[in-house]
């Protein structure tokens, strides 16, 4: 099986130019990789602390993340001679998704992805011709709709699907050095995280709580065909891969 | 050699909703075909009498453009069933350019392509692979800059680009039935047009002044390689391609 990387990058990292260029620079060095952006740039609507997504707010995710930022970053890796691509899980059918039922709360135009249906020949068609898609966090109904969909989420799914067919390290990049035994100092990485020892750290409740959910995705990929998943800071993503830096996560 | 057809689509289609649903229904029914938007929607700069393409402006044509209106266009036409992927001449280093040259004028951020570095192998990609490009007329420099291309003059780049590889045929499509003999009756449309013929209506000023510059880079497009250029409403495309509507030219 040939290797594959799926990178998210965290909005704080696309929000800052000198760190996005620097950023773009390494990820163009990496080859086999597909990189997903976030959303948290654009301000949300929240209704009883939940994000929702209208369609006005739709339409602005649409122009910002799937057309400005998406294609700066293309127009920047491929001046650094990286066959980039920009799409979002609408062209290509590359993500199909469905639109999150309204029970107690609407969450608008929010798109929950349906992994069965990922088009993995899409996916293969570009990766293994030397194209390196950058997929802005958009999915669509099948009925015309574009949906907003968590980039955690996304990079998940796409890394899952592409399991059948690659060996995938999924890479959750953001402004930290990686999971953190005392979340504000960044000397306290976990360099290698596995189970058991990750039970032992919730019992000893020295996992920031932001964290868990995280983690428990980060098991869950694991679980689902995921190789490894990394995570740590994006100006590091060189080491990162390399397992030099940040926290690799392995199911052994 | 397959069959392939560029169809380029004017910008007051692409501004109604039910012009452009209508538009679509019929686009997703042909295959082997690629599209291109207009830009004529944005509000643009003028210094005399000049489109000038400022540095707001390239974002929000790149916004609008290159994000909203292509991801609206690829969610229509994969609910469709018709496997659209939205690019820009950025993704995949599909249409690279230069920034043009400043001499009287500064058009600033405006691109001219450099036709003879078109990626027809990554045109071939997707094309090969039952993918339907849908094109955002952006270009780059190559090293970093987006840059605002004509619409017009994409499409037949690409389809000048493409002729080396498919039988190309170009449809400029837009709200008028064709070239017409009286600018204002849409039934004096001219069916078949050759060069011979264009000369005797230039000769007898026949051909509507604002055509002309429409019509050279049509026969020169014949000039390079494409088979046929056709211009003709974008509501009867169907009829378009199959001659029995528009404009049809030919270099016999």
């Amino acid at each position: 099986m040939d290797k594959l990387t799926v990178i998210k990058i965290g909005g704080n990292i696309i929000d800052d130019e000198a760190k996005l260029s620097s950023f773009l620079k390494s990820f163009a060095t990496i080859s086999g990789a597909t990189k997903i952006g976030d959303t948290i740039g654009i301000e949300s609507k929240y209704v009883d602390g939940r994000r929702i997504t209208d369609a006005a707010t739709i339409d602005l995710v649409t122009m910002v993340y799937g057309g400005l930022v998406n294609k700066k970053i293309i127009a920047q890796l491929q001046a650094y001679a990286c066959n980039a691509i920009g799409v979002t899980g609408v062209d290509g059918n590359l993500i199909p998704a469905t639109k999150r039922p309204v029970k107690e709360i609407d969450y608008g135009f929010v798109g929950d992805v349906l992994s069965s249906q990922i088009a993995t020949d899409s996916w293969e068609l570009l990766l293994n011709n030397g194209m390196v898609p950058v997929v802005a966090p958009l999915t669509h109904d099948g009925q015309g709709q574009i949906l907003n969909t968590n980039a955690d989420t996304m990079a998940q799914e796409i890394a899952k699907a592409l399991s059948s067919v690659y060996e995938v390290s999924l890479v959750y990049s953001f402004e930290k050095a990686g999971v953190l035994l005392d979340a504000n100092d960044d000397s306290t990485v976990i360099n290698k995280l596995n189970p058991k020892y990750y039970d032992q750290l919730k019992e000893e409740q020295k996992i920031f709580a932001g964290m868990i959910p995280k983690l428990d995705n980060a098991f869950a990929a694991l679980n689902s065909g995921v190789k490894k998943v990394i995570i740590g800071n994006a100006e590091q993503l060189t080491e990162l891969i390399a397992g030099t830096s940040g926290t690799t996560i392995l199911n052994d």
